[in-house]
């Protein structure tokens, strides 16, 4: 009996009518969870949220307001601190409590009265797109036949959204980790532009693109939420439309090897907002391939991580999974002055790209290139590998190019699975890229109006 | 069977090791409140603060967090709207409802879980220094014999701190409303420079002048409610001391016909912060004379106040009270032309008091020059409108000039009266105010310490 939940903006009106309690709420988010069917958590705290629930609706029934996100119910990543959870990151054993107090996001969330309904999975230490983590049992994506990936990092993020156990789901992107789940969930991802957002009380991967990100089900919801949690305050315009908006459909790298459905899914949708005015370019990134090459070879962040975990957690890199170890080991051959060159190139690269991003308002491709692949083939670490790189390589050009972006929901692909379309926009341009992406969701619809139901 | 409360910090740590429930500090409040035997609120609401208090418990020990202000009783002038609560705004009808609506201070409060005890009682429509309304009765000033003036036009704010049913009390200063009361009864009041805080969702008194002001027992603890609540976020230096600090004693306007006993507390005062490294120098402010010149031909206020009233409360005009009707029917008498002039001086003066300033850090003087008087010497009009010039003078150059402005207490006079010490400092310079007032009350000691207790 999954409960459904109209917007955010509409449950927080309803919310401070009275027409609905926020033990309703909860009670709703409980009932969708089901006794976890999906997976999606990996510490659930019905408990907890029932009862502050119910002094939320005490609070409202004496006319007391803790903002936006009062009542609201919230998934967090297992790499954010929650006070009175637990946190593993990922990792095999419990980190020590002071990994349990909340940054400035989950206080945020929290002092605003945004309900917690437990700690969602996360691969191990953040690192990986696919979703899978070796100590761990894998979240359970519900598209196509339940049998495919979940997408990661932020693993159980999507899927909370999917089953309705929470309606802002928290998660962190440092190469795509907030929006591959996002897109083979048929959610909506937002990534921070790097610094925008507070990384404090998030157990990191890598210092240089690490980024905080939430998902949604839909644009709309993302506003509502950015509005909510964004410390500069400022409103996003909810009635721009694409008419004269320029958007560069990238023909370079992040169109290669692009799936012919998934190509076809996303040319529709950009047709339907060409005739509606917007103004589209075939944009190639002078730095899409040297970037990635890079990312490839290890980036910044096998060594930002193996020299965290040196330093701060060394009993914990033997235990790491196989397939995590083995990039934080093969860190340790590179040299310093590597390390400090490709930083720099990074930084060049960044700068080059948000010069460029001038001749456009913001750059266009398919989230995911490919099919989310069958658990089932992904035994061999090879074929994970391969697979890894396959989904990050979009969604990481943004990170490694310092830009902010979003995905959402353009159809179901050959598989009955969803497929995303990708913008990125200029740093710390985050109101105009959601109200872009509101602009093409009014047009092409919402994942729900768009892709049905997944059951 | 008072309770005596910590400061807030302390407080505010307590609550958080739950050493201290809120229902252990509302109750406390509540039991201070002894049925309302000072009458210090219009409008008395223990129940729904025990209520909630009640729920911030619940929310407390779930590990929820909403912000520095949760559980702390508040007091709030009846010129703030309040949601739940009616508002009169001091007059003998309440007000329409749309003016219990919360305006960003009170919201602010709100949203923190700040509990609002009830609302205090104020001078009808704020105009006026004494405290007496001829509506409603006098809050009592426990000081000295018991029947001296609570000071105005906050007049219920300083008293429910003194009977400790509010830690923090919001007032309102178009000319001394926060500081004279605060003076009068031993507490420590700050005025918030002009603009710097919001005054939407407060009844308007003057739209040139009416700033908000809080209330605490201690500098201290204002330090810890300015950090709370100022939207700027920008926090006070606590660590500061008055080595090499300017103070510019004013030997103009401000220094003419103190009472000797209260100009010797000053004096007292200021050796000690002077033994202390603190550099004293005489000063005059060159436009003193010519503004209080203006404020006492009418100011801006009687203007403002009825042309707010004629266009938006017409019906309320005829209600007034003779002392309050007086001023707003004698500024019909006042030319546009007149008006305009005056505001424009108002701003070339505030301009020049602005680089006069930077010859000194702060200006100081005595809060108010004279004893508080007695409640009985006062029902005689010509007597009323003398002493309230007189309590007026000294605070309301802060409002005309454009300062930002705090009192601390500093002796008792010879009637056994709280006197207090007056700084000035410059426009949006509170941050460096607060430290200074904190500096000063960390050598001289606080108000329970110099004053002793009225009880």
């Amino acid at each position: 009996m999954e409960i459904n939940f109209s917007s955010l903006a509409k449950l927080a009106t309803k919310l401070r009518e009275r027409t609905i309690t926020a033990a309703d709420i909860i009670e709703g988010a409980v009932a969708n969870h089901n006794n976890g069917k999906l997976n999606a958590y990996a510490a659930w705290d019905g408990d907890r949220a029932l009862a502050v629930a119910r002094h939320l609706d005490g609070l409202l029934d004496k006319g007391y307001d803790t903002g936006p996100l009062m009542g609201i119910p919230f998934s967090v990543k297992d790499l954010y601190g929650v006070p009175g959870l637990p946190i593993s990151a990922g990792t095999d054993q419990a980190l020590d409590e002071k990994w349990s107090s909340a940054g400035p996001v989950v206080s945020n969330v929290m002092a605003q009265l945004g309900v917690i309904m437990g700690k969602s999975h996360t691969v191990e230490l953040a690192f990986g797109g696919i979703g899978i983590n070796d100590h761990w049992p894998t979240p359970k994506n519900p598209w196509g036949d339940g049998n495919r990936i979940p997408g990661g990092s932020s693993s159980g993020a999507g899927v909370s959204l999917c089953e309705g156990s929470a309606l802002i789901a928290l998660g962190t992107d440092t190469a795509g980790s907030v929006r591959i789940p996002a897109s083979v969930t048929g959610n909506v991802g937002l990534k921070i532009t790097k610094n925008r957002w507070s990384n404090d009380g998030i157990f990191p991967l890598s210092s240089s693109f690490d980024t905080p990100g939430i998902l949604c089900r839909t644009v709309e919801d993302i506003l509502y939420s950015f509005n909510a949690m964004d410390p500069h305050n400022t409103n996003v315009d909810e009635n721009i439309n694409v008419d004269g908006m320029r958007f560069g459909v990238l023909s370079s790298l992040a169109a290669e090897g692009v799936d012919t459905d998934i190509a076809d899914l996303l040319t529709s949708a950009l047709r339907k907002i060409e005739a509606r005015g917007a103004v589209l370019t075939s944009a190639t990134m002078r730095n899409d391939q040297p970037a990635i090459q890079l990312f490839q070879q290890g980036g910044l962040a096998a060594s930002e991580l193996a020299a965290f975990l040196s330093a701060n957690h060394p009993e914990k890199i033997a235990r790491l999974a196989p397939i995590i170890r083995n990039r934080v080991d093969a860190a340790n051959g590179l040299s310093a002055v590597d390390y400090i060159r490709r930083k720099s190139d990074f930084e060049r690269m960044s700068n080059e790209t948000a010069a460029e991003m001038a001749q456009n308002d913001f750059l266009v491709c398919t989230t995911v290139a490919i099919s989310p692949p069958e658990l089932s083939a992904l035994a061999d670490p090879n074929e994970y590998a391969k697979a890894n790189m396959s989904v990050l390589r979009n969604t990481a050009l943004a990170n490694l190019l310092g830009l902010c972006s979003i995905t959402l929901p353009i159809g179901l692909d050959r598989n009955g699975m969803p497929a995303g379309l990708m913008l990125m926009g200029r740093p710390y341009d985050e109101e105009r890229l959601i109200s872009a992406a509101l602009a093409i969701e009014k047009i092409i619809g919402t994942g729900a109006e768009i892709l049905g139901s997944s059951r």
